[in-house]
């Protein structure tokens, strides 16, 4: 049975042409730097994003970890949005791998006061008392599914570069934001001196991300990245779909993004449901629904229609749209939403 | 010469009581557990804040970071106002020592709500991508000067337990905010598993602080405390001060809470100068001069008029009473302040 | 142009059934525990190391590590042999992640004396001094190319278990050694609570490392995989090769082995080479040329002629048969070698 | 009732002319880097062993610890005998502090082969595989009570500054070696960057111990011994202690030495008892009994003749002679040993 997956983008398989360029893939040892297909993805990664270089890592967390380790010195402190992937869903890996100190600050749905982070730069030499701020960290697309805008982030990058701080971008789904802003990723990633990026998710690679960023920094990282056991050895299959997905699926999620913002206009017009829909940046819709729910019957209702979702964190839905749901798709689970309220 | 030394209350001097104390305490390898002055200290210090067992540590900083690596795993999530002084103080300690991720809130004025804090309560149990809440860290009175109302420190106690968190008091000035609120220690350590407070400060001890909480931390405690290089010998010199500083001082905080009461009205009355009343809880005078100073000049002109104070931090001064500081001092203080502003 | 390739089994290209086998798997994410291929793996491998539950890593340092960080609390020692894998190439990772505590001892060859051992471990409650013992790790084969005695893994896992202790096998060539031994896997890993095991190498799988035992350190091994950024999406396809590596790969090693041993004896007869027959266990030569030589142009001779070869460490050469060199390639070197030292 | 403590020389009561000096000590708050009496300590510290600066820290341990931590890089590796202190007796500290992975080695009763260290040295950026070696830490006197001969001190210096590897001494009985080499401590210290004593132990000094190196090692220390929670206020108590001790006791240590020597012979003469003489380099004296001995009771014996004796550690006994342990008492030690073994 085919089901319909909205429960997360990072559920997509590969497309049939990720698995043929994976069959005939070039391969070698990628820890003695033999593997001509992760070179070349590798090289085409850092130009999209507009660095000097980049490196593969297993996933998204790992990049980010691997980012903060390498930019840091143990102890230092690390400023950053409490509801950012980094201090939400990577298991407080940044106490374990970086030894750092979140500076943890709230934001406003994923945009941070450049004033909020200014006025905690620290530095070290200062007072006896103080750790050294050794990176801010900026997330766009946010994981909650909104952009951030340009000017946030520039502003942001500026006091940084003021105080000789690094910035460092998780861009999980940063070519959903430079999708939404109709922008070069590189717009974005300007204002970053490293950037960690996937290719799965949205861009249904199998595996992967890529950490970029300047010549010197991917030098040390590649060093602490087979020190977390990410060194591989013939890579070439994950960047062989890698590839495909950098230089194909990332020019299509227009497609998903109007998918889900198609998706909560229809969710919209349910009078149960409530759907904020200025928030629908990018393939992901949130809403409530004004009514007493069994979660795990619901679950069970759409999955016995071939709809997978989740239950809702804290009340909120989130249904996600990626490369395997059509516009149809998304008729059909509107359709099975109203049967399911209607009973 | 003689200073009046208003900068902090870590300065203070000991009594002649305590010297005495010294010359004549009875002591052993206090790692060999053979220390009766330090026995007796642990012993008393206990019974004062109403826990099991204590255990002599060298600094405020040393057993606030003791407690959090007794209390947490690794990776561990501490959640803790982001002004506090483990925070802010404390060099990123908990980053190196402990290994535990901060997840800092936003307070008013060093009051956390309740509820920032129950959201961001989590269970690795709950979801892969969850670390633990590990700590709860509250601290009264706070650096700042306030002290934190009991009610509030009920309610972050019962979330706590109810979620099976402990909760760590940083009561370096535990006994200021005793008598802020007119109550027994025990009133205000009830809703804390362990607390740390200080015989220095002002107390007047000259070296040292306290951990305490149930026997079982405290044999934990104990060992850790060894590892972070904490195991003294003969330190029942140290204790013989505590002693005094436990059994006398602190019930003589009052006098300086009146002195720094004193002080803020007085200064209030001068035109140049806005002080918050309200915020004077302790010993502790904060206020802003409303006019172009150049800092450097008015320290040294305190000090030639044979008073030490500190120039302000983001523009606030911080005026400190303490035992060494009569109320006969405040006036020469003000008149100081007074003569200062005219030039 | 086709090289033979004797630097190391790390660099064996995956067969053509392999590649096969990853165009038509079965792929989910893995995260979410929905990947069948990786299922189907785990569950395999757990049986055929006789452990309960199994995990997919994506390295066998990856792998290490995790299990030091998952049988040991931080600040624990782990004893160890001093020219294992874990101490001389993994980037002294186990002080980053698991936090602990290295004690290494001097084996012969790989082999560790059981008193060594056991005049090591200790108990953190014995007395205030000392970290408590977590782990005792072993390797086998040993990356110098020997196999270690099953009696002697007996009486190290003896001591072990009296005193508590778990014991982790860094089994990357584990099938090997069964090879070596002519012993079902088991008959290894049967002494050990852990063990992490390759399907790259002489398995010939591109990509990624098992780490099995019981239910209870894999369930919380996953968790922390997830914490090192190893927890990955679409992970069947890295699967269905590594299932072909275990089911069909590991049966054909004795070949690799023979070959190894015919290189040897080959090389045995020029009469500038010293090779230790007697060290021969697995697919590794170990040997010294005595004449003096450009070892620089020396690999590069070889190149030319086809064959990639490393500069020898400390003076002596390894040379490393698989899957890729087969008997006629072995003469095809011993020629080539005889060619070069009568330059 | 006074006893002959014999168990440690870290049970030294203070001379009476340390009480006095504490008493009337001239202290002041030494975060703010103004207690005097501290400064002085510190200057005359730092000439006796012949370092730019020096720093007082609460213990041996915390000393050791607090140079780990501030010579290396987290991930570094230390090279240091499997028997010392830092190995055995500090629970494993290493890793939770410094973070590095300890690279141990076996030593001939504390006298570590040069050629042993050479070959465990690494640099990082020669292959990805190593971390770097951060540190080689040497023991003198060793805590076995041996003494190491200025010739291995110097031979490992200079491999280690050839490689540009700082070397830190556990210099706690520094002066105990000074004394048995007959040299100025100077002439041991010169082989390291880094030295720790103890002020207690044979000093007498009732807390603390000096880490003296750089200016610029020193500044570092300061940040990470704040850190480490290692920051006291009116310290000068226990500085003005142990300037005695630096000024007047070290040079009385040959007494403790003859003691021991004394004793030693003595215990020699007794035919159930094995000492090894030519081990007893300063105020140590190791033993056998050959005789099945229940240690409980003979500890109790010992107490009740006023004499406190530890049990033997591995078969051995240890005696330790200091200040508070005249000739006369060594002969009465011996009285009672023989009354014991007679019953």
């Amino acid at each position: 049975m085919r089901y319909i997956d909205i429960r997360s983008d990072t559920v997509t398989q590969p497309t049939q042409e990720m698995r043929e360029a994976m069959f005939k893939a070039e391969v070698g040892d990628d820890v003695y730097d033999e593997d001509p297909t992760m070179k070349k993805l590798e090289k085409y990664a850092a130009e999209v994003v507009g660095k000097e270089d980049a490196l593969f890592v297993p996933s998204g967390t790992f990049g980010n970890q691997l980012s903060i380790f390498t930019h840091c010195e143990r102890g230092n402190e690390v400023i950053l949005d409490d509801s950012s992937h980094i201090v939400v869903h990577e298991v407080g890996a940044a106490s374990v791998i970086g030894g750092v100190q979140l500076r943890t600050i709230n934001s406003d749905k994923g945009v941070m006061s450049p004033q909020d982070i200014k006025k905690r730069i620290r530095k070290g030499e200062d007072d006896l008392h103080f750790p050294s701020t050794g990176l801010i960290c900026l997330e766009n697309a946010h994981s909650n599914g909104r952009v951030v805008p340009l000017e946030n982030m520039k502003e942001i990058s500026e006091i940084a570069r003021e105080n000789g701080i690094p910035v460092h971008l998780d861009g999980a789904r940063v070519f959903n934001a430079a999708t939404y802003l109709n922008v070069d990723p590189k717009e974005i990633t300007q204002y970053c001196d490293s950037v960690m990026f996937c290719l799965s998710k949205g861009l249904c690679a199998p595996v992967g991300s890529l950490v970029a960023g300047s010549k010197d920094f991917i030098q040390k990282a590649k060093k602490k990245r087979k020190l977390m056991g990410g060194g591989l050895r013939q890579a070439g299959f994950l960047a062989a779909a890698g590839l495909i997905a950098l230089e194909k699926m990332r020019f299509r999620l227009k497609e998903d993004h109007e998918n889900a913002r198609y998706l909560g206009e229809k969710l919209s017009e349910i009078p149960e449901i409530s759907v904020n829909l200025d928030d629908i940046h990018i393939n992901m819709v949130f809403f409530i629904i004004n009514k007493n729910i069994n979660f795990v019957e619901m679950v069970s209702f759409f999955l016995e229609k071939g709809i997978k979702i989740n239950p809702p964190e804290n009340g909120e839905f989130r249904f996600v749209t990626n490369y395997w749901v059509s516009k149809k798709d998304v008729d059909y689970i509107v359709e099975t939403m109203k049967e399911y309220l209607k009973k």
